[in-house]
């Protein structure tokens, strides 16, 4: 990293670039996408683009770093002062749908990398996801311990709970075949997100955290 | 559909080809994969293939047809004579960790086609998955209907149950890095299968259906 890069990468044209990075990457993957484009869609030339983000394959991990700051930072907004374990589950729900809602692109990112480049991939998984999973791992321990969830598998209930989101928004095709609508509109990933919390009151919470 | 295909595709040489074939789809996807190195593979010559399955796209249809047929067999094993609701929701789950299990390349299949043919894709959900969707909802309806099941959403929780344990083995590589070791050892695959009745144990079942 560049000393100063953060400062950088906040700038409005690098916004500009890592938007058009994040469209075209999901569109092409990473080996099929053309930095000349990257830059045309930017409007900036390809030695603004070098400037800021230096390799295609550096403007890539940038795209990747970027969204999960967006996450972080939802998840955060959903964060009350001193909440309690189940409050903590519950924000990182709400603030892992709004992400997966305000940012499409993610799934197909996510799905060119793993098609295209396993070690990307693993990659990413020691780099951003272990962290998360390590924190929410930790809640659910904290809550068992002090009774507030009941003594389920953490490592494999976090795994759980990303999975019925993230299966959700990655197969949206398949799902709206499956419920007969479109999958992503805001009422069915309202009632998906419904069906999880409820899924997760009943099986890991000990005292439901809204009623029926 | 030839007549009397069926009898033709269980034969031994149809087989092969099937074996073959889903290697080479799951490594290359449809438009990657050359039948020429299926028929090499399968130790028969193009002119074989080409009797048995017709072109490259109905082979393709032919190994998705073949593994779903294995799942359907594996999940009908597990269900006992006048089985109740949850049984039959267990059963489910215990036979589609088994086809998951057994059969590595399927993982890489879906993935494949759903970066190169979204219309593939949800052409799969129309004529496989949209039935399947819908006996398990019909299930979860009847065991709320008759007080074994809580009142949840069944479409949406349908989704979440597969969501469990599909995210798991397709995201085998990132639960790896985040569990500490190899997600598809028999003891993790276990494990989350374990978390996973656990949860829809408390989740969904009014009575738990084993003790901890």
């Amino acid at each position: 990293m560049h000393r100063g890069r953060k400062k950088v990468e906040s700038s409005a044209t690098a916004q500009r670039i890592l938007a058009a990075a994040e469209r075209i990457f999901a569109a092409h993957g990473l080996a099929g996408a053309r930095t000349e484009e990257i830059a045309r869609a930017a409007h900036v030339n390809k030695a603004m683009l070098h400037y800021y983000f230096g390799s295609k394959e550096r403007l890539h991990r940038a795209v990747f770093k970027n969204l999960f700051g967006h996450a972080q930072r939802l998840i955060e907004a959903e964060k009350l002062p001193d909440a309690s374990r189940k409050q903590l589950i519950l924000a990182f729900v709400d603030g892992y749908f709004k992400f997966r809602t305000l940012y499409p692109n993610y799934a197909r990112l996510m799905q060119q990398l793993m098609m295209e480049s396993p070690e990307q991939f693993e990659w990413l998984a020691r780099e951003y996801f272990r962290e998360g999973h390590k924190q929410l791992a930790s809640v659910i321990r904290k809550g068992i311990a002090c009774g507030e969830f009941r003594r389920v598998d953490p490592g494999h209930t976090v795994i759980n709970i990303i999975a019925m989101i993230v299966f959700y928004f990655s197969g949206a095709p398949v799902h709206s075949v499956l419920l007969g609508r479109d999958a992503l509109q805001p009422r069915a990933v309202a009632e998906h997100k419904r069906a999880v919390i409820d899924l997760l009151e009943h099986g890991l919470f000990r005292t439901p955290a809204r009623s029926r």
